[in-house]
């Protein structure tokens, strides 16, 4: 049987919304400055590390689609086939979409934000149509976007592309490169990692540091937990995200 | 029978190697921060008009796909799915590429330069293998890259593309975008518009400003030359091209 390829994980960098400290979720909204500089890094550590990708997967979310073609150009690998999902996009953060982290905490209190920040199985309140910050008139999605998802909603819907998308490239022998979101490869690094549903909860994957899964014929990882190229700067940026709405 | 989508064509803005007066071809120089610019006012010119596009075709070489990301992302369609060729890349200019143009004219003599420029089927001296501007030791082409090219050689490499992968967008009904080259976009005008051998030569495409054509179902123009989001700007780019070299 022929060797599997390298998957490449890489979560985006800071967006404006992500500065404001706003639940973005679907929202559209761009990179910062911060979150640019974020993706060049992860192109420089790509080249660095000669781990260059040969077909790149994005959500349809701006944020992960410029995170993807800024890493690439310093890779030099801009050229190489594109594929994009919405089944790569964001956790849909429902009616907390827009609003403020600290304020939705000290409304809801610790508890219920956690609850909605970090369990499984328990989304936030539906957004309302038609409301400023919803999908539902978004053309790229239509009337069937999401009004909200939990962790669980999004692994059910990542994993049918996954497997008819991402997997037929690995099996390919490619290199494959895939620039999304938080919680989308919470996901898929659950579902990969075998991990629970209760310490996913405990899983923060930091911005713009490549991470590497190499797979056995079974696409379990021969390196649970993936490989940072970048460890150190992995660890730091880990704890940052875990004091994320402080 | 259904209708057919509309085409969208954009030719890339000045390169790095524009503004030097360089030779470039199949050199994947960046974007100058003017190219830059002409990016985002092609992006704001399709968004004004609505021209959304639902798909993109670039070429392999920076300067077009980042001038189609950037358009894109200004019209707010970075989203759509995306297709790469090489048979979309510029001509490529053989033993020129690298070379100045004022001193290619100065030691070649006008006559020279303009067959090698704007004639149909003679081809500037091929390129030595492996030296410093040829592209066959490069990954995304490999050994059987050309050493050089007429433009009758780009039209032949093109139209394989054209009939297998942008007829079947716009049977499909799509408004599709395909940013790519002067020359790589002169061969499609050619064959779209029936334009002579002799006659191509005087045909200058503006940079950065969308080319619309409305084609009917045997695939020939209803709008003959095709309709520029903005004739004026393109009036005078027109001009500005065809003093290149001066």
């Amino acid at each position: 049987m022929a060797e599997l390829g390298t998957l490449v994980l890489l979560r985006h960098g800071q967006s404006t919304w992500n500065a404001e400290n706003l639940f973005t979720g679907w929202v559209d909204v761009p990179l910062s400055e911060l979150g640019q500089q974020e993706a060049r890094k992860g192109g420089e550590l790509l080249a660095e590390s000669g781990l260059l990708p040969d077909v790149v997967h994005t959500s349809l979310l701006r944020r992960a689609i410029s995170t993807a073609n800024i890493a690439l150009d310093v890779a030099d690998r801009h050229w190489i086939p594109v594929r994009r999902d919405w089944r790569l996009n964001e956790r849909h953060y429902g009616a907390l979409q827009g609003k403020n982290k600290k304020q939705v905490r000290d409304e809801f209190g610790e508890e219920q934000f956690m609850l909605w920040r970090r369990s499984y199985d328990v989304p936030p309140p539906p957004i309302e149509r038609g409301s400023e910050f919803s999908q539902d008139t978004d053309v790229r999605y239509g009337p069937e976007a999401p009004l909200t998802e939990c962790l669980k909603d999004v692994v059910a819907r990542l994993l049918p592309y996954w497997d008819s998308a991402i997997v037929p490239d690995l099996r390919a022998g490619k290199t494959v490169l895939v620039a999304a979101h938080g919680n989308s490869l919470r996901a898929l690094v659950k579902h990969l990692d075998g991990i629970s549903d209760d310490a996913i909860a405990g899983l923060n994957i930091p911005t713009g540091i490549p991470l590497r899964y190499d797979l056995d014929e079974n696409l379990k990882p021969v390196n649970p937990g993936g490989t940072y190229l970048d460890p150190e700067a992995a660890a730091e940026a880990a704890a940052a995200v875990a004091n994320q709405g402080r």
